[in-house]
């Protein structure tokens, strides 16, 4: 690799990793704001949505300069092109906790649930910890951390088919209630779809690594 | 545009189309499914679910070549990173297809609902729509087109709103179908993600070809 290329990649994965940092905190303001029920963290969520969307545009650029002045081959061709998918994950996630926001704005208007299901708690946890994860995987290269998040991802799916029950089991007992329950579902749903997104990170180091296609593995 | 890489090109949308088309199916055989509670459609979607993520695989590898072999700059750089994305949206939209496939099996398993929201029926064709009008876009390089599909998205939106508020309703008259329009409601869902998808595909022709970025203009 030239020493530019290599300074220019470096300079990408600095880029993409401050994103990543960036739609960590949304996804943990989007939770304060779910489960403290104060406007401030929805305000901070929608505030920064801009600025990740700002800078996914950004890191797009930069992959397109890199392709068209390096015009680099093998491992670096498919470090760019992973870099370009991450890139759009990434900025999926902002997505997905500026909806979880939105849902908690909702929330707080109405009376909240008696008792909440216990995994509320656990889910944003893995979630976070998947996101952060398939990350560092990335920029080291790492399978086996890649094949980690991976795994986790089968315990955020059964906590989200857990959650299902519980909130049909909730709108059941507790008709004038229906309306909590599925919105308090939707934001379960939105974590499950930031873990999918983390998953898809770790199949694309893995595939990048070990020429293993595992995304499709199921 | 050197002959070679034009004729790799058109390779490469003749490919695409073909995705798209296997996709498209998918979705309609779901729907099929849903509304028809036949298994058979089920079975059909599950099958090419498998040729759908070859085909994913064999794209992404041609995209690669292509990049290496003729390292395209400007117009042609940026066909290439957006043939990447929207190879990747399809097959998520594949995978979104299946999920309704299985909603639509579980849903076969107990009583229908007595009367079904009217809009059930209009967001399928919404959707199939958006899928094929985003591809023709995207071939054609039609910023008119991709605009038209960017619209039908707030429909899109709208409908599932209703259609949130319909299953509410339903739960809370009849607690004991709470699970059943729980399940309808994740169709529902699938499907919204499906024209999410699309919208992307639009947005980034338009991109393409005009430069404007309006994928966050929200």
């Amino acid at each position: 690799m030239s020493l530019h290329l290599q300074r220019d990649v470096e300079k990408l994965k600095k880029e993409i990793l401050k994103l990543g940092t960036m739609v960590e905190t949304a996804i943990n303001n989007s939770i304060l704001a779910l489960n403290n029920r104060e406007m401030s963290y929805v305000d901070e969520v929608l505030k920064n949505e801009e600025f990740i969307n700002e800078m996914e545009v950004k890191i797009e650029e930069d992959c397109l300069k890199i392709l068209a002045l390096h015009q680099p081959v093998a491992g670096d061709l498919r470090f760019i092109v992973v870099a370009l998918k991450v890139n759009n994950d990434l900025e999926r996630m902002g997505d997905f906790a500026k909806n979880i926001a939105k849902r908690a704005k909702e929330l707080m208007q109405v009376e909240p649930l008696a008792t909440l299901p216990a995994f509320v708690n656990e889910l944003p946890d893995l979630v976070r910890t998947m996101v952060r994860n398939s990350l560092d995987a990335l920029v080291k290269l790492d399978v086996e951390l890649a094949q980690e998040v991976i795994d986790m991802d089968d315990k955020v799916d059964e906590i989200n088919r857990a959650m299902y029950d519980e909130v049909t089991r909730v709108a059941r007992e507790n008709p004038d209630r229906t309306k909590v329950a599925i919105s308090l579902l939707s934001t379960s749903r939105y974590m499950e779809r930031i873990g999918d997104l983390s998953t898809n990170i770790a199949e694309d180091v893995i595939f990048m690594v070990d020429g293993r296609v595992v995304r499709h593995a199921d």
